[in-house]
């Protein structure tokens, strides 16, 4: 593939700054298992603080489904479930990780990747009908920025925390593309907000230019007390932990004299800006968007024959195959998209047009 | 610390060669998983290789507990069991990682870390004593060199193997310092050798020069259809997985002309030969090695203020405190341990003596 | 409750000749576990025999909930999933017993409890679309007669089947009253059938006349190894397990001279009977069933008051509250149900209405 | 076998009262699932009081391994361990049921089939040297009477329970043959006293004249709110609930008047008379016990000529081979064990040892 592609936002390696910094530290001799060396307790303390949470631990995982089978396992005992979107990443895409931890998925019907508080009610009632002789839901785990590159509001953000509250349940904020959630145009949800609601949340760092790596800002104290333990025992735990604590100081560190952005934060508005110029171009072009994203995924319904050239040349992911003949694609812009590799797919889009 | 550590084997970062790779090639795209990039292709044909098995399955994950219960699960169905040594890293050191995947450890009294055919045999008779009441053992777990720093002979590795064989059971060999053992001297078991008698084995990287990873090469046909499946399921699947790739290439691939010996030998090498450095220089001061190790691990009885000077000085883990007062004492070099370091130790040693 | 109470087909112990069973062999002195004892013994004899399956395994568990755990578990690997329709006993009534065996239970979009090729086969080209990434479907569990009364036709089983056959799944039927779908009038499914197709069926018979038990057919080799072991791992072994020998052997012996119907058969037929009775009754009255139940369990969709009534009076429980404000009413019929009983349903019936 | 067998406890039916207190509720229609119906209710207030518990939670399982993986997977979080002697029920005679749960078992190496304060002790040493490195240990699991029939005094009991709660583990106290401790010469622990210090515990009543079922009684709130759900989960859970509770409430109802013993004490005191003539029977002909029981269970220590003769003709279990080549035969005695019956086995002793 001469083109870039752009199938998803983890096929590059690392920003160079990560690569720089991992380099610069390479001969140090540190602890192992993130277990108190100065690159992950720094790290911890930016956490903390981008999350205003200064009472939170604060864990580094190396991927997304390590980081979200610790999580809902801990915050469930053996009998309970977690509520879920039908689409979740837990649902679909995570081989029954959370199954194989013993614990129940309880998918809602909701088709566009939100949990609604409708739904959510329809599932807690069903599984409190019969006491004891069901599962029993305590928990709801969301994506933001969603599985379908949608931003939560703080309005249905707040609903649905409301709703938990009100039923027992805890919220459990899987963050892999958190980042493009929250500096995404029209984004009106603070990560203080979220993680003030939050049991657990996650910080993505393997879609938004490290190397590998999730932070995981947890307040729940059932979860404080379960983490290290499950973390090990589950296989996620890294040996040489400082790495991850170096890739995320890196990443959150402010710049010099604290006035500039933290690189997280610009890896991820770029990844949003070309996917922006993308949306925009298909769109004036006349394709249509198949979900309203403000985020590096653009999902679009085109012709089979158009989604099959897309997908030749720049890598994207058929998404769905709709019953009309059409396909969804789905594009996928990453800190390292350049403009021009934009302007390669708006070509090419300009000629199926024709 | 101004002084080298001698706390463990994965304290540094990574070999130099290692990190210039993951740089080399920081930009470039591939498809994620390690399913199907090029550097992951070509560090299964390495291992593949090295191994002499054409035909055996090359995984890669991204630390050791990972791969033991991937594995261990894979191998077994839920009723079955593991026969290992009391100290096995998998009976003490991985949380019950094992258990947690719903298997049962069945460890022997064997107290020196190697599992012997007769301990193995007693396990055996009791658990299959009364049919289905027991847990059925169809596995061995051994690791080599072992967690004393031992190393497993051919003759002795045979026997283990004929009984198993024998007795329906698979072996698994935890190969974390797999290279350390088979370039030690005296060393006449070939991977070779134990790759044609195991059921699956890893090579680790995590603790020879990598900045994580180990290689897994599966033979056993029912592991082959588990292990992708599994990896994922337990979390255990790295999203860049060419990251892996890049670093069993670099360590495996065979120097310029094909003459040389490729990084990973030459990384234990350094790695053991600083260790017998080590170890002939406290014997000859009168120092008393615990075990016999021809491995980058060495275990010292030392009185307790000498022990806790050792461990003030060089980091060195206390690895027991025997009734009479003393300390049994680990010292552990790497590929990054300096002539130097081990002559700062011996310097301390014979003070310490006077 | 002065009347009798159509709350289910379990709220007595068990039919006289079961108890004088029970009573007559009550000293002998036998194994345990139904390993080997003589009732055991024959008991399996007369399983294989209906069956036709003269080389099956047969065993016994206590309860339902037992029987389903194990099978499903024994014929999946960790990863594997099981479809299922929406309502399915396993998915919604047994508090995660699946998942707490690790394996992940997969719901299709079918809401008359019959599980549809069509659903079947999307939900295996979701699950089967990225490989590894997703829980691989390998067992269709369904119930006959179903959780609202219905009965496989032999078109529609045999029409899974074959789907099954073709993509690799086996096929388990949940029997908990399959005495009542093969004696309801219309049934043209033979038990032989089923079991010439299933990898294994339960006959259940805590819902028909016994204390308790349910009698295990297993004709797959994967579960005939597994079932005695994960038997007693997930506590379903019973020590006493003559008394299910009895029980069945009770149960299913032919009366002397061989010529009449097995105590098993009538005792459902009964149930059938009366249920038929009951059903006519309120269709003739004016009630509108909620399905097509040729079985002991009936279900009326009535307005609330009514249904509060029936539920007061008759112990019924309320299946569902519909948005019309509705409610669906269940009555379920037993081999004790008196036909005096059934009269006075009828009579309150007829009060109602006027 | 004309003559009685002293295989085990559990090879007869039930105490005929038993028999006639299920004949006389037989048509009775209850609610299912133990969830209330009087006979159940009326167990337990039974228990709570013979416990002298009043808030304790009781429940009802079929049997003794559903209890035990109960009690042991609700007082542990996922990476919490067990700590039981090497012989323990759960160690070795459940086929990994706890493993099953994801739980793991920590066996000390007591080999008198009681746990040791020092043994506990240098397990929870051993397992929290590392911190989440290990499987912390939160429970303490230990029988009463004791798989080798020993019965624990106060003395050895407070002694363990104190450690166990300076050192943050609760007790689990299985007493599938508490009965048999309860009313053996000797003995001065008082049910009372166990229920006063354990977490839970449980009254066997398979060992003692019931046709099944064990009483659970709950102290512990996380456990009280983790056993209904597990009990479902499990598959532990009898649709005719009740069965247990008339079982239960026969055993333990006092007599008329209140003056008599309850059935329960009266069968384990029974079968513990004819152990003890058994046992003084064979010391006086000269015959060498190898365990101090003064419970239903007697252990002897006979050449292996004798012990084939013992077992022919009585059904007695090798215990173990000794390396002498002597055998370590059983005999067990149960409620419905007749003196005639003893008698035989010393004839036949007298006649061996001529």
């Amino acid at each position: 593939m001469a083109r870039q592609s752009f199938r998803n936002d983890y096929s590059e390696g690392a920003a160079p700054q990560i690569l720089q910094a991992l380099e610069a530290t390479n001969l140090e001799q540190t602890v192992g298992y993130t277990e108190g060396d100065p690159y992950c307790e720094r790290a911890r303390e930016l956490v903390r603080g981008v999350c205003g949470q200064p009472d939170a631990m604060v864990e580094f995982c190396v991927g997304g489904t390590s980081a979200n089978l610790i999580c809902v396992n801990g915050l469930l005992r053996d009998w309970e479930g977690v509520i879920c979107a039908a689409d979740a990443h837990i649902n679909v895409h995570e081989t029954g990780a959370v199954a194989a931890t013993g614990r129940t998925v309880l998918a809602t019907r909701d088709d566009d990747a939100f949990v609604s508080v409708a739904e959510a009610e329809r599932v807690w009632r069903r599984q409190t009908s019969t006491g004891r002789h069901m599962t029993l839901p305590r928990l709801i785990y969301l994506t933001n920025s969603t599985e379908f590159g949608g931003v939560w509001t703080r309005e249905r953000f707040d609903a649905l925390c409301d709703w938990a509250d009100a039923h027992g349940c805890c919220v459990y904020v899987d963050g892999a593309r958190m980042a493009n959630a929250l500096v995404a145009e029209g984004n009106d949800l603070s990560l203080r907000h979220i993680a003030s609601r939050a049991a657990a949340l996650t910080l993505g760092g393997t879609k938004n230019g490290l190397l590998f790596g999730e932070a995981v800002l947890i307040t729940h104290p059932r979860l404080k007390e379960a983490f290290p333990y499950l973390q090990k025992e589950r296989g996620g735990l890294l040996a040489k932990g400082r790495l991850l604590g170096v890739q995320f100081q890196t990443a959150l560190e402010g710049e010099e004299g604290g006035e500039g952005e933290a690189l997280y934060w610009r890896l991820a508005r770029h990844a949003n800006e070309r996917a922006a110029e993308l949306r925009r171009g298909l769109v004036e072009l006349g394709y249509e968007a198949f979900s309203n994203s403000p985020t590096n995924q653009q999902f679009f319904t085109v012709p089979a024959a158009t989604g099959e050239r897309f997908c030749e040349e720049f890598g994207c992911e058929v998404f769905d195959r709709l019953d009309d003949g059409r396909w969804v694609v789905r594009f996928v812009c990453s800190w390292a998209t350049e403009r021009e590799s934009v302007a390669e797919v708006l070509e090419l889009a300009r000629a199926l047009k024709r």
